[in-house]
């Protein structure tokens, strides 16, 4: 077999003890690939101790690699989603334990999955990015990505937070809520789903705003297109307990006259499955449709 | 003023006798414009009896008229967005009575509104239309188009009924409920709106599926790009108490075996507003958003 | 054993061919524990051919018997106890097929799990039946039961039903919707559910009205307590296309001037249950809690 | 006019400037109709500095008067409601600025409002009150109450929280989201609502959960009666990041191991109101229920 790709990045959950071993495998599946490789180095640090594959930087990765493949759970590949994208390198996910909305192949069908994939029979998705500041008149703009969803929330928990929402500079509305969801396609079946937002076709170009617990029974998810820029202003005596979650796994604090952008970032993330996969048979299986109690 | 528009066509909400006088107080202000004019056939009979302006079908409307101007509620715009789609002709709505999501231009304000429109300055909206076809191996195709939503329902209330979906020939699920709504953004603040669909921006290329009353919990609206075609099977058992609604105007029975298909027009509905139109203030106004009780 | 019960009443799903073995096998099961039978007689006729087990209208069940076994699923469930109200006889039932929220013991456990009750050893669950009435100034009312809900609809889809509804002769709202549910705790697991509505503790005397996508986004189902009494005026325009339904198996039209009266039964339906059920059990597995995806 | 109450207590906002006035001119229409008054120590000595009403502490208003007045909001009189309800003193509402659920009385009808209450013309509303117990073997019980309602929630806004409810110590759930919302009828049109809960008529003697954010889409709010006891256990995991609110006015933290206990107080509140008050009336111009846009 001569190989699709040459230089295969490899990145995994952390703290997580089965990882090693789906690890130590695919990395030697690699190599009879042919492949080059290369371990994300906190990876090859905490699970590959005793063996002496290279070690790269996440940052790196992108640069060198033409395919990474992210071991873990969706988490694990939101997180190398992010800190890829500015890198047009495709990306594949191995799930551990159960089957995740992103990582769609097994560990014991990871052999039969990757040569088919390798030979060059795959498919390929392109999916949104989010790229969120914050920032004010005052000082720098703080800039983080998100892949599923940008919240803008409380955190303590007695108080709602007010903000104003603005879709290219119009405002949308004023909304008391307990926060507000701002969600691509692949993060419509993430946290958006649990706020009562709709399903979004993966590919689609677009995003939805979902708020939480709106004290009002008036408002709904709203979806736009993807070339829109979302502005939102949280009420200044809402900003001592509000906040912003990237993905649930980033958060920045919120000052007064503090402005928070929401766009599309200018390139997508490029995810590899195998040529059978079906979006809507995950849907299925995850969302248990079709079992008629 | 020299007028953008040179032909201008009038089309009216039957059996509201509130119509006869913007009616005519529109024609005079065309004429005055140095516009021709021609008025829909049945508008005329009914509401112009005693006037000689000359009339038209309604299919002949958007062959020759560079603007069509409908009278009445949004019922009155969807009515003739669906019957001049084949044409390029824009379309411009005064509502009676109150606000319509569509007719956003109300009598008193008729004179300054369409003087400004008339003279060029005017925003241009394309909004998305549908075209459903039903048919079977035996025999031609149905079809129709909606603006808002087709409607696949049971009319026979103790029965629910059972409906295949696909999405590009993949099948998205099988559901039980009391049917399913296949939205454009127009309709998203129509019907689809009550059956607890999200709501989407207009001028999006999109549609949403929102399932009425469904039997499981697992369900939620389907949000999906608007070059694809949706696909629906009843199954043979749910067919005889099933039929399908275009914009709650027209209705089509089902047969066992009918395929019902929706996808999206290749032209689009012209819509004309003022300068200063906002859609986000028309959706505060409507659904009182920023009334806090 | 001293059997608990003396006389048995058995009714069964009609039209469904795997009844009539678990029916025999139930026959003989009484006939062995000492219990004199009564076969309800349309079950007998289609059922028991060949056997000459006393037969007894549905209406007399109810008097002669101590126990009515229903065998089928919800809906026969339903049925028998619409049927049996005005007597004070328990109900239990067996399930073909799978588990539903009344009928809780399938065949193959039948044998154990009767041998229990039969010896006193049993769960007795009182739940609250609807009279649901329909009348007006010129002729005598329309009386029916109801033991999930009352439905009023419409039956023609374009149209939607304006309804004001009255709780205790007091305005609790006017709404324009597809329809309104009002469900018993037995009922909010049924139609209800699928409407929005919240689950009801099974033995609650309380009832819930839950609006059919109504066509404002203000109403929220509302709960009351089953002392209450709701009444219904169908605007007359609506009625021509709607109507009343029971348990969605019983219609009735609805005329101009109509008054629909909702009240509690003054009798509750008697569950008899094996001594280790748990309905939250049942709930769990049904809707499938704690099954996390 | 004799009045109908001897001893009247009052108990205002805190930092609220209007409060002062709308508090005098109360407390000198009190002395006209020949009341006793008692003024709550806090309210008289930030707002009633130069006069000289006795005053006495928040515990012993509900022993020494016989109906208590609360100026404010609604979360003025929750607090008073929470601090009174051992005695069987009466509590009637004057509400600053808008209407709430529970201060029916303005200050421009007080006057004539209270004159008709005092002459023993009024409506008593008795309404269930919630006792949240948080222990485990190690230590004492924390016991708080609620009006509205006992939340358990995050605090910490990346994570979710797993808890498994009990009823009457029979296991309801296991679920994962960001909290549960125990709701009385009174607190079901304040964070419940929000949550998507329904509304409750307020004299029922029941409570709601309705969880919030649930990561499942299988869960809805479940009603039942007011003498069930529920018990929650956090997952241990989730403790840290935990908390239980009492009407969102009083936090209490969780360790793990704790169990939290709610169940309805033996007493009840008891709320005073106009003769013409109508709760639907309120509902509906709270909710705008009957305004079709």
């Amino acid at each position: 077999m001569k190989s699709k790709f040459k230089h295969v990045g490899l990145i995994a959950k952390q703290g997580d003890p089965r990882v090693a071993d789906t690890l130590l495998r695919l990395a030697e599946l690699m190599v009879s690939f042919g492949c080059k490789i290369s371990i994300e180095r906190r990876t090859a640090a905490n699970l590959l101790i005793h063996h002496n594959f290279p070690t790269c930087d996440s940052a790196h990765l992108g640069e060198t690699c033409d395919l990474v493949i992210s071991i873990g759970g969706d988490g694990t590949l939101l997180h190398t989603a992010r800190s890829l994208i500015d890198h047009d390198v495709p990306l594949l996910g191995i799930n551990l334990g159960r089957l995740g909305f992103l990582v769609d192949i097994s560990p014991d069908q990871m052999h039969a999955r990757l040569e088919e994939i390798f030979s060059g029979n795959y498919l390929e998705e392109q999916r949104i990015m989010l790229i969120v500041s914050i920032g004010n008149a005052r000082g720098p703009l703080r800039v983080n990505h998100a892949f599923n969803d940008v919240v803008v929330h409380k955190w303590e928990v007695a108080r709602m937070i007010e903000v104003d929402t603005y879709i290219d500079e119009r405002l949308l509305n004023s909304m008391r809520s307990d926060g507000l969801i701002i969600a691509t396609p692949t993060g419509s079946t993430a946290y958006a789903l649990s706020g009562g937002g709709p399903i979004m076709d993966p590919d689609m170009d677009a995003m939805v705003i979902v708020p939480i617990c709106p004290h009002s029974m008036n408002y709904r998810p709203y979806v736009f297109d993807g070339n829109c820029e979302v502005e939102m202003r949280v009420q200044d005596s809402s900003c001592p307990h509000s906040q912003v979650s990237c993905d649930g796994q980033i958060s920045m604090a919120i000052q007064p006259g503090d402005v928070i952008r929401v766009k599309r970032h200018p390139k997508r993330v490029r995810l590899i499955h195998p040529p059978e996969y079906n979006h809507f048979q995950v849907l299925r299986t995850k969302l248990r449709w079709g079992e008629h109690s």
